[in-house]
């Protein structure tokens, strides 16, 4: 038995509560090591008296990556409080306990000691990872404001260009983009069936990407006033549509009236604490790049002179950035806040500010911009979800860019979905593409039936779907700022075909959600050869089963049934998939069992 | 290479700030699987312009166990953020390079993917585990006040026995132990060393050990009041020995006027959400044990009905347990809170308890009582320190209870280390008995060479010793109410041939405390035949060398020098030490190196 490649972590990913009482337990083994492993559990409390560690629960093997099988195994208990280890039983023939101080022989001895036993002490509702219900049925839209739609020409800043003037917009282009735009065209998203919208950030800044922060309590002039937004976030509630707006608060802009404080007053500044001062007066070094220089004497983000770092840990900063988390929610009454490079921020800030948050709103979905790992931020009381770049990036390596195999982007999916709990999975934030990207027509080297395989496998994944603005129109760009281009309202210059595939996948999608969010992923079919990827999301009374032709020829399967199908046709008894298609099946298992 | 044994996992234990601007990062692999691991790590923003990835740092093989090596290395980054991945190579002349999306090949291509990389993404003091200064330097002794010293013979509860009229007491007895007795023996606790003491419960309860709480707020008349308290905590701190309270927060008892008054009015009580009340009227079923009871319609600590579990999502429930943590550091001046059954209580209540405390009193010292991992509670929001059963059950296996072998002590002690961040472990809590568990004399059937030399050996250990009333006296006692004995202060009856040496190991202890806290543990010496063990305490200028005994035989050693010696002798060139001796020698490696 490969004794080193097991793990086990209490009080994590690998053993939380799911649901009100419902445990889900996971241990990890090295891949194909392990033929059948047992939870052996009970009540600390009744080790002795009931010998409950005579008895044992099967565990079922779930996903691999190419190193590890996981195995879990749901259940509850009668006290709210566990112990619990492990029978592992190897192809080799050994079999160990495994328990809180390791390996042992799988004997009376060694079952009976209480200490051996890892723990659970007791199910607290409060330490439990919850998501509100709203959010796993979204399927999210995200707007750059400046580039969505120009619905009035007062607020245009000076300089404004003619609206898609430029082919490729430039770094420091404006063309008008606003909120009475988004408001002028809340028909389309509703047609289009998304039910939130993801605005890149809205308040007073200095650029046109509103990332440089002057004044979080207000709206940017060029885009409107709080007036005009009350009444945006109204109509989107009118439509059942959802609000995200986009918080800073790993940095300020220089424009700042609180930076400029800083640079006038020194030391001497009532905000010279706000920051990550490292010597006044404030100075950097200018380089040829407006956004890089090494020699600066303060934090910044990155190398960005311009976007000096806020200090989270004073306690102005806290109540200021708190006052502005709530505002917009009391105010406004937004649903959901996504959070600016969130990974830069101090867990106990954040801890602050979902509890500031959720108490006002118990309802509200927060979301942090974090591009890798992010199991310390996930634990339940900082953020519901994160941008899963590392999630989509395995899609886009396998479809897209051919940089990884099948079974890479399989293990990567799957080493993914178990990095967090189920119920976080269920509403992370699965982007393809957005304004730091280049866009996924691009990606796909403007090959829309590939597009919209890639689209149809994420879509139909658990996680929440996010459109970037204008690819349900085939717009295509490469990285910032060309994936900024200014949305294509002109009927001719729209690709209706993508408009009506995407409107379709997102109603399939919303109508199978509950499967895709509470169902358990099994690989079915997975043939690099043909390219053949088969899946299904698994509940206990349905089946979604997706199967996808990645591959040059077509393939032809002993099926032929479908919900949602693309690039296939069936006869009665079998499916054909051309290239870039795909055929998405419901097999109710209930109903095959009474028939 | 047995890839599916390699573990990290960031911002947890394997990867933090050690101290102001310091990382430690850790790896796991395979025991014995891999030779060399080397760190390359870089700034996040800087992969591109500065290719650090070419470059990369040697990691140092530490503790290991039978299916693990750990790897480590200390380390800063200019601009407070770090990217880092492995370069592993194994002893078959396999090397794959490790990072955020697993196993690759060691190429420029995978080193240059900004994304393979773990982060850390910026140093914040505010997310560092740290405890005050004073903790690692303080030689705990636990006082069970019932027992200690009658003081005050006015204060005796009806009933009280003699004092030390029963050789063994009963669970229901009193013998009029207060607080008036331990001011009365300061002077013994100032001649032993020890400067803290960690007192069981004092608040007004209804039994003798005082762990069913009616008033967390009131001192309990049978030990004294308010007044005296204050003349303890002053007198103490006079003699610099810190104080710490018992607080039990996870249940009250049933006598408590909240528990009362929900027994009087069921559902209308003002309290009737204080606790976890399933149907009312609150009842359950009498069993022959008083302690015991499974059908009991709310929840209580383990089965025992007198104990009914505090309700800590209330936030009524909050503010009461928070406003006692305050009172008793704001009034009294205490210097730590002893959590009881702290594992059964939500980790959000703790993270507030943790606020309150450290904002009134940044050097409070919080202590929960785990018996298991607790790597959830020591991120450095919850706890300092837990109980730390896991790591004193490894030594008194080996030595007491003769249930592990040498090399399996070493493991389990090696794993509790690698379980937590160095500067937790400098501050756990190593009991090796208490009013929980049977003494150490009888532990180790009496066997007083045996005794020393356990005390010895966990004394010298990085984590703070907690030496438990009479053990100084030789007093012996089985578990529970055996353990709790009358302290003997019949000077006949004294063992002062203990008390003698007890002085100089805690005099010892402390003289090299700095050695034990920062340095690194290294075995040097095991032999199960001989009984022979060596090992070091490492920092970068001094050695701490401890050499045990534990056959039954002497054994003679080519060595000659000792700080601390016992059941040894010595000539010009040879160590010779006894069964149950041991020796320690200081390694001044400068002056090694200057000479």
């Amino acid at each position: 038995m490969n004794t080193a490649a097991i793990l086990h972590r209490p009080e994590s990913e690998y053993a939380y509560l799911y649901k009100k009482d419902l445990m889900h337990i996971r241990i990890r083994t090295g891949r194909g090591d392990i033929k059948h492993v047992e939870l052996i559990h009970g009540d600390p409390y009744q080790l002795d008296q009931t010998e409950w560690f005579k008895q044992s629960n099967h565990m079922t093997k779930g996903l691999t990556t190419s190193t590890h099988d996981y195995w879990e195994i749901e259940l509850t208990a009668p006290f709210r409080r566990l112990s619990y280890a492990f029978k592992i039983e190897a192809y080799d023939g050994s079999i160990l306990f495994f328990g809180e101080h390791g390996f042992s022989e799988y004997t009376d001895k060694n079952l009976k000691a209480a200490n051996n036993y890892f723990r659970l002490p007791y199910f607290h509702e409060a330490d439990r990872f919850t998501a509100p219900d709203w959010v796993k049925e979204t399927v999210w839209y995200q707007i750059f404001p400046e580039r969505f739609a120009n619905g009035d020409l007062t607020n245009d800043p000076e300089g404004t260009l003619a609206w898609g003037s430029k082919e490729h917009p430039d770094r420091e282009d404006f063309f008008g983009g606003d909120l009475q735009g988004v408001i002028d065209h809340l028909d389309h998203l509703v047609e289009l069936g998304i039910n939130g919208i993801y605005f890149c950030p809205i308040f007073k800044a200095h650029s046109n990407h509103k990332y440089d922060t002057i004044d979080y309590l207000e709206i940017d002039p060029d885009f409107g006033d709080k007036a005009l937004f009350k009444q945006l976030v109204d109509e989107c509630h009118q439509r059942g549509i959802k609000v995200m707006l986009d918080a800073v608060f790993n940095h300020m802009g220089d424009v700042s009236p609180q930076w400029q404080d800083v640079i006038a007053h020194g030391a001497d500044s009532p905000f010279a604490d706000w920051f990550h001062i490292h010597d006044f007066p404030v100075s950097y070094t200018e380089t040829e790049d407006f956004e890089f220089s090494e020699d600066i004497n303060y934090d910044t983000f990155a190398f960005t002179p311009h976007m000096p770092k806020l200090n989270t840990a004073n306690k102005e900063v806290q109540e200021y950035l708190l006052t502005i988390g709530k505002y917009w929610i009391e105010e406004f009454n937004i649903d959901a806040w996504r959070l600016d490079v969130a990974n830069e921020v101090d867990h106990r800030f954040w801890k602050k500010f979902y509890d500031a948050c959720t108490t006002i709103k118990p309802d509200i979905y927060i979301l942090g911009e974090i591009w890798h790992s992010s199991q310390r931020w996930l634990e339940g009381d900082e953020f519901h979800a994160v941008m899963n770049y590392p999630f989509t990036d395995a899609i886009t390596a396998y479809f897209l860019h051919k940089t990884v195999s099948l079974p890479r982007m399989m293990e990567n999916i799957n080493a993914q979905l178990m990095l967090y709990r189920e119920q976080t999975n269920q509403v992370m934030f699965n982007v393809l593409d957005s304004h730091d990207t280049p866009r996924l027509l691009t990606l796909a080297e403007n090959n829309k039936e590939l597009m919209k395989q890639v689209l149809a496998f994420t879509y139909l994944q658990k996680g929440l779907p996010c459109l970037y603005y204008g690819d349900e129109f085939g717009m295509n760009g490469a990285g910032d700022p060309d994936c900024r281009k200014c949305m294509v309202w002109e009927k001719e210059q729209q690709d209706t075909d993508m408009f009506n595939f995407i409107k379709t996948l997102i109603a399939t999608r919303k109508a199978y959600q509950p499967i895709l969010s509470e169902g358990k992923l099994i690989w079915t079919k997975a043939d690099e050869t043909t390219g053949l990827i088969e899946y299904c999301y698994q509940t206990p009374h349905h089946t979604l089963r997706a199967t996808f032709n990645s591959g040059n020829n077509a393939i032809t399967l002993n099926e032929s049934t479908g919900v949602l199908s693309y690039l296939t046709h069936t006869t009665d008894h079998t499916l054909t998939i051309e290239p870039f298609g795909f055929n998405v099946s419901l097999i109710n298992e209930r109903t095959d069992e009474e028939s």
